[in-house]
């Protein structure tokens, strides 16, 4: 996903910071941004370590300038039984998910304000409505979704906009493909499809140059569905 | 504001088909729209006649074919003090901005199904929380938002997306202009203050567009909010 | 359900104004009041009709006084195809589920105000999540929970508060005796299933009997969902 | 406010067992019902560590049998502009506030299973709107709340319950007192204000006893708001 959104900001003339723990998945990206007449730059780097953070997001800035949009789009996730889940699983979702995008976002704060520019922070639709099997992902993904909505309302007068987009939806066909726990029960696996499926990488890198343009100007705090209907 | 969205459907090489209660208006949108190239056609008809509604969905689907998009944007309403909205203001709101949503998408349905295309509500953001001297608006862009949900979910897996874009927001500014009563307090309309205030009808008619595209396959329910961030 | 509401009212020594089109039915519930030991009085009328609310919301309160607790209990509903609903069965929900209870809330607001009394309006909880078959109840429940939102947030500081109760919820062994309609697609039905069934109505009386209560004092714009967690 | 629910359940007539990190609070808690003719047990852990939890909980479902009502009652917060916030407050935050009632929900589970008892998680409202300089709490708030959903509907039909309470509202009076940071905006704080003020402990207590009692059977993933009516 996070190289589909590399690759559409980068069609728009965007010269693309990417910030990624896997520094041969980022150089891969950077080289099909080249390859297709893009520019860009490479900061490797835990998204979960402040140093790693404050010196990654120091260097993208120092080579790129201020961001136009930041991409918060790193994601672990599993399916478990709540009660199976161990503390471990819940300490890297909410580290990861959570307080990577914690960190990032305080990290570039000031180099949006005044700018026009967005934080764009993508999250899973259990975010949004109670999903069994989901917590871990649920709970991180609420947290940022109101982390979105306060950063939101605290900068609203001050030239930055953060806004989210939650993902879901699950294809029936592909049901027995997502790593269910044993003993799922279909009933609540229902609650999760949609025959229209998970967006692709491309259509969300699309809602994210929505996102970040200037048609999107009066937009914060806003959390965009893509979902196939199933948190409507 | 439907002129605008009307502007960019025709940029973007659709015909539009014009359903208004207001003849002139109609054609001026429409010659608007033939002057910059584009094309499409009138009907004059009251959304909350039933009859009307059905003859004019009828001639123009007849003329231009199933729709791609669908867009409700009619609206009426007024600021007032809770104890003071008479009835007829309220069955007013109620037929507009409710029942000739429901009565337009319950007629272009049977055209919509399995093509892809889909319906957008313009609702305002006073559906979504709660604000003081905005009962009439509020209650019926909630009950339209719901609309969108319900028929959204009812219709996942027939082709079809239905999604809602709430518009609000208030520069200060311009808050002298708004008419609202006399008596009304500061406090109750500092909930609805944004130094970003209301899109413009360019930036609501760029939000139509990316909604009804390709790249929104995976939207339906969805209520994408447009208001500065004052129901984050 | 206005029945036992009543009941429970009585039983903690209030005295209950009853008001509804069907003078039989309310004299019966009266009846059983006094049978117990409580007092009340009926008032024969039409909420949807302004005339008779106001008559007897004066006639109501001339005997009995400022309400502590105003409930909006009446609700009419049908399951049906989104496709197939008619004009008049969108009339007639809109009438008796929504204006209904703006005239009786806007009637009784005067008496009020200051007195640290209530509104409670039961809802569906369609009006808060996307159901099929439900457009009629859940539009209607929609826009009447925002006209709790709206009222409470402008009455905040006047000594009035407005909450809703939002009931759902249906026992798979139920299914059958719902009346949906033809064709009901089961897993558009699996969204309003839950093994805890629909709150019975002593169950509702208990929560009406908790929000108008002393310790509900901070209570004002809340929707309390009781539906076996379908809308969680 | 832990003490106030203490007393309000044991003047219903419930054993309380107290889980507290702090010897001495609980232990005058527990003196307190039982000078009033209650009853209890006292455990002393850290909800953040998984083994005390796991000995604490074990102790006291041994002493007291399997609980009707467990309240998760423990948060620690402050106010504070977003980007000032140290990464040390937002992890403890992320602990108390979140991951441990991750760890004691997860821990009580197995003896809820079937018994129609309730699992009762006590947020801030700043998890369901966007509220300035309350990032910490409002993330960790809306993390638990979907958390509440979430098991909620995995649990809908084995026997328990899963619901919270998000409290919140200032009174203007208290406004000085609430340690806001130097430079906090009037109109961010606006939208916090309530003249019905914060819900006592009292008031909280009555809530938690009507949530978990019987009335409450089809009651789960609610959220009750009592705050004065900013989220509404």
């Amino acid at each position: 996903m996070g190289r589909a959104i590399a690759r559409k900001l980068s069609q728009e003339g965007a010269s693309v910071g990417i910030l990624d723990i896997n520094a041969d998945a980022a150089s891969e990206t950077l080289e099909d941004l080249v390859s297709k007449g893009g520019a860009g730059r490479v900061a490797v780097g835990d998204i979960t370590n402040e140093d790693e953070v404050k010196n990654a997001i120091g260097d993208l800035i120092g080579s790129l300038g201020s961001p136009s949009v930041v991409v918060n789009a790193a994601q672990v996730t599993r399916f478990s039984h709540f009660g199976e889940q161990s503390l471990a699983q819940w300490n890297q979702s909410m580290a990861v998910n959570v307080t990577g995008k914690f960190l990032v976002s305080r990290s570039v704060l000031p180099n949006l304000l005044g700018t026009g520019g967005s934080i764009l922070n993508i999250v899973g639709t259990s975010g949004l409505i109670g999903l069994a099997y989901s917590t871990l992902l649920g709970a991180a993904s609420a947290a940022v979704i109101q982390l979105t909505k306060s950063m939101a309302f605290e900068y609203q007068d001050r030239g930055v906009r953060i806004n989210a987009i939650a993902i879901g939806g699950v294809d029936p066909s592909q049901l027995a493909h997502l790593g269910f726990p044993p003993g799922a029960a279909p009933r609540h696996m229902e609650r999760m499809l949609s025959p229209l499926g998970v967006p692709s990488p491309e259509e969300i890198a699309g809602a994210v140059a929505f996102l970040g343009s200037q048609e999107a100007r009066s937009i914060t705090g806003a959390v965009l569905t893509m979902d196939g209907g199933i948190s409507a």
